[in-house]
């Protein structure tokens, strides 16, 4: 799942300052280490007590914020309190958390126990499972290495570099497939998933009370292994052993049927890019690693030439090509200044801001902000994925300027990023069905995603009393042949990120922030003489968001004359003065007074100051 | 097109306490004359040189905020000037634009010739035709008729009622699908039209010119009367008099083939009725009275018990039955006190509230504050729309509770408020073959949706050169066989309601909103010595929406040391002191400093007082 990539103009800003070079994170890659793979999966043995709690943090309410931890608990053991952690992912804020930048999982639950942590497991490189590391590992040790495959990894550290300033160095090993690893009590193994983004994995956790399973994302593609494989032989290897419990993605599990191959993607794909009889400008997502692959490759097929465009784009297409997962014939690519040396149908353009993003290609390119490319007529101009909600207003704002400058647009649905990357009901149905648990928790979505999954997995001959629907923080406890879901919660609230602060936006911040922009703010200073009680001149009146001053100086006048009344009466028969009864009254009754003015309802400010 | 019910819970208040009662608006409708028809069109004569400018107001941009105006120019003629306006829209706001209740059209060029409007013409009674009226009328003259079938009138009427402290009274003239108007130089005919609201009508308008043809919104039903019929055979008996100009609803030309039929529509809908175990809740919208007849009918065939609930949905059910729109059995109908005395699959509630509205029937439900309905397990919960963007999170709010809550959740899709009212693309085609006008310009939408209108209007046979794709505001010229898409442009900005404020939230204040949400306000407060040009005392601070200030004491505590410094810095060596100029760097520096430790940027204001 990829979700929108709004980020505060001013943070950006200071993210390219910092890095200096758009490339930097490459550098990074140099500290990965190889994961040690064991020859053979050693479980040791537990007590009948043993057992093991399920924490999810985040990802059960929502879609995004991924992150959930296992420890586990057996006295008398020497691996007693271990604990691994799976996804440290973000989620975007919502329309009404104004100025918030992200919402990262709370791992309060697991800061008395940080030295009992082993690893962090990474399923894959999208934000809503990487995007909370530079904020939560220098909290819980950036010591405790990080489990990734090699673009994951690479991923990651790009985006460590741009938050070199909190985010800190990282223990980064590099696992396969096919690694196992031996994490104490945990053995793990990996199997790696169909997804849009390549070098995605599940996990496979052996543990004494048995075998867990955690899908990560994943769509299952038995038409092409384009998107990657899903190694469903592993999982029908692991079904013999009897897997305890099956945690599996959510996502699209609203959408009937199987997911689209992507055969019939390129397919379509191939059709636009064959057609096309000017330049074709595609508008994508940097994080859609595999789709652009593909795209690059029926280019090439083409004859064209490739722009990409977009500073985010470069750098993943840069990794991915250096790690081996996009091949691509270099003459292809040409950058923006070259253009005019092609003829159009020889021109492709991958730029970045499908989403209408402000200072994205496309919105560059329609507002004329762009240094080379300019739209002709004749020019097709693809989205490449549906529109995230939020996004609509600048999405159809784009739409207009393209067609009212001539270009063709072409909305090709196939390329959501919704339907692409995640497996709908019959493909949840086969992975139960293959897995064949005993114990069923759907993961990664809204509370209403995992009921209708909780219903494939009924379909898919899961009883009842097995299948567990957890919420956030809520604290599952599995054992030998048994996992209950506790009454138990852990915190699990959002952690807001916005600039430097982390958690300190807290809901009165907020709620002032909507209540800002309803109606603005109206700061009245009352200046009083100390001697006399008594106003000093005329109160001062700073107004912002509310109404336009200088076409309002009637109604200025008029709180003027009512503010001085109001301190007048009230102080009048009052000794001592009760400044804060004062400063009550003037808000109510200002507040009253340009209601019945203007029906608008501005936050009132009263200041006394005494000289 | 209906789009959404935004309004701000404080006026919103205000107008259930004006009006009273939750029907007054019946009222008003004894105030509604019937439009005398004529028995034949006659079309007065014009000159050579005569000519029509038709004018749109709004609705080509965007959807919402219909209106457009004819006016007849032809020196020698006593109709010289004569205008007839259709529609007058509303526009809901976007989410930049915090805190305004909605659009309306920008009037400024009608109100110089407001003595020579013969008429205003109302195709139906959705917001986005009608909702301007309350504004717009008092300025150009509440005397001029404004026509409408009993429906729209009524609906008018009850909105009247609503903001009787600005509208005041109307003239309200009732017409039928065969009524025929002498408007002077206007001679008008209607045809009815198919819509998800009973009583709409496109416009002809028979001129010395020619004939000037107006959809309104309109859908094509070949195979069910129940959503209305569009008159297609009298649009064919125009085509053989020569239309000049078709202007028709582009709001689905986005969408292929034809649009659903109300037959389908009605089977899906009586097979979840029939079906439902439990208790019946569907969620829909007060305006889409054909749908909700249509629903009555069902419940009344499996012997169900009906609560109407919502004030707006009772209201608008109460006009259509006693307009004859809406034929229910009294009987059915219970209040939702009454529900216990029936068995749980006999009981049907249609509520408001399916886009998450904040205070609709199906919030209060799932958040427990509704008097009467509580959830039980076993309810099922019909979405009979699709959710308007800007509205999914409240929609998923909504969704995952009813889930949490046991209900069964269906989402109607069929029933897609976009989907349910307007013409597609095979649909538009006929329309254009039908009319065979000889030219054709495409209204109500986005400047894309227009441009893809156009490429139907093509392949329709109507040559490129006679598609006119306008902007708001640009002027048509039309004379006998030709019309012209000319450069001159009257005012048609958004006009922002505000409270009572229309027009008066320019772009500062909104950016001032948008800046306030972002990161908040930090007010600084330096008291100087006006003999002296020292600070007395320290500084006060006030803030709010950007960090959470008791937390923040130490970083108060520099901000305050920085105020200071640069205050006697500033004014050290400045004799008289530049108080303009101290300010300008009190905020630059403040704000920087305040960038540099939180990483946010709140609207710094400085105010000095002397004293």
């Amino acid at each position: 799942m990829i979700t929108k990539q709004k980020i505060h103009p001013g943070r950006r800003e200071k993210f390219t300052k910092t890095s200096g070079r758009v490339i930097a994170p490459l550098d990074a890659l140099e500290e990965v280490k190889k994961a040690k793979s064991v020859e053979k999966i050693m479980v040791p043995a537990g007590s009948k007590d043993a057992k093991i709690r399920v924490v999810p943090l985040g990802g059960l309410e929502e879609v995004g914020r991924n992150m959930m931890y296992l420890e586990y608990l057996d006295p008398g053991s020497k691996y007693h309190g271990d604990i691994i952690i799976i996804d440290i992912g973000l989620q975007f804020p919502e329309e009404n958390m104004p100025g918030i930048d992200y919402i990262i999982p709370n791992i309060k639950s697991l800061l008395p126990k940080k030295n009992k942590i082993k690893a962090a497991i990474i399923t894959h490189a999208h934000y809503d499972h990487i995007g909370a590391i530079p904020h939560v590992m220098p909290k819980l040790g950036s010591q405790i290495p990080l489990y990734g495959t090699d673009l994951t990894l690479a991923i990651i550290a790009k985006r460590q570099v741009e938050y070199q300033d909190i985010g800190g160095r990282l223990n980064l090993v590099e696992i396969n497939n096919d690694t196992k690893l031996d994490l104490g009590v945990f053995q793990i193994e990996f199997f790696g998933v169909s997804h849009n983004i390549p070098g995605s994995v599940g996990v496979i956790v052996h543990s004494p009370i048995g075998i867990l399973v955690h899908t990560g994302d994943f769509k299952i593609d038995t038409r092409s292994s384009i998107g990657g494989v899903t190694e469903m032989d592993k999982l029908k290897n692991l079904s013999k052993k009897n897997v305890l419990l099956l945690m599996s993605d959510s996502t699209n599990a609203r959408e009937t049927g199987h997911q689209f191959s992507e055969v019939d993607i390129q397919h379509e794909m191939e059709t636009i890019i064959k057609n096309a009889k000017g330049r074709l400008i595609i508008g994508t997502f940097a994080s859609l690693l595999g789709r652009l692959n593909e795209i690059l490759q029926i280019a090439e097929k083409y004859d064209k030439r490739v722009v990409i465009d977009g500073r985010s784009m470069k750098a993943n297409i840069e990794i991915a090509s250096r790690l081996g997962y996009i091949k691509i014939n270099p003459a292809i690519l040409i950058s923006a200044s070259e253009i005019k040396r092609y003829p159009s149908n020889k021109v492709m353009i991958l730029a970045t801001g499908a989403q209408g993003e402000e200072n994205a290609v496309l919105m560059r390119i329609v507002t004329k902000r762009h240094k080379y490319l300019k739209l002709e007529s004749g020019d097709t101009v693809v989205f490449s994925s549906s529109v995230i909600p939020g996004n609509e207003r600048s999405v159809q704002f784009l739409t207009d300027k393209l067609y009212r400058d001539g270009a063709e647009v072409i909305n090709y649905r196939m390329l959501d990023i919704h339907a692409g990357g995640h497996a709908k009901q019959e493909d949840l149905k086969l992975m139960i069905e293959t897995v064949k648990p005993q114990y069923f928790m759907p993961i990664e979505g809204n509370h209403s995603f995992l009921r209708i999954h909780a219903q494939v997995a009924r379909r898919a001959g899961i009883t009842d009393k097995n299948i567990i629907v957890a919420d956030n923080g809520q604290v599952l406890e599995a054992r030998e042949n048994s996992v209950v879901l506790t009454k138990e919660y852990v915190p699990a609230n959002y952690i807001m990120v916005d600039g430097l602060g982390v958690g300190d936006v807290q809901e009165v911040v907020l709620r002032d922030r909507q209540m800002l922009a309803e109606d603005g703010i109206f700061v009245l200073i009352a200046t009083i003489d100390a001697s006399t009680g008594k106003l000093r001149g005329s109160p001062d009146i700073i107004s912002r968001g509310f109404i336009y001053l200088r076409e309002s100086k009637e109604l200025l006048y008029q709180t003027r004359q009512l503010i001085k009344k109001i301190v007048e009466n009230d102080t009048k028969n009052m000794h001592p003065i009760n400044w804060a009864w004062v400063k009550n009254n003037l808000r109510d009754e200002v507040g009253k007074f340009l209601f019945q003015k203007t029906h608008r309802r501005p936050m009132v400010l009263p200041v006394v100051i005494e000289v």
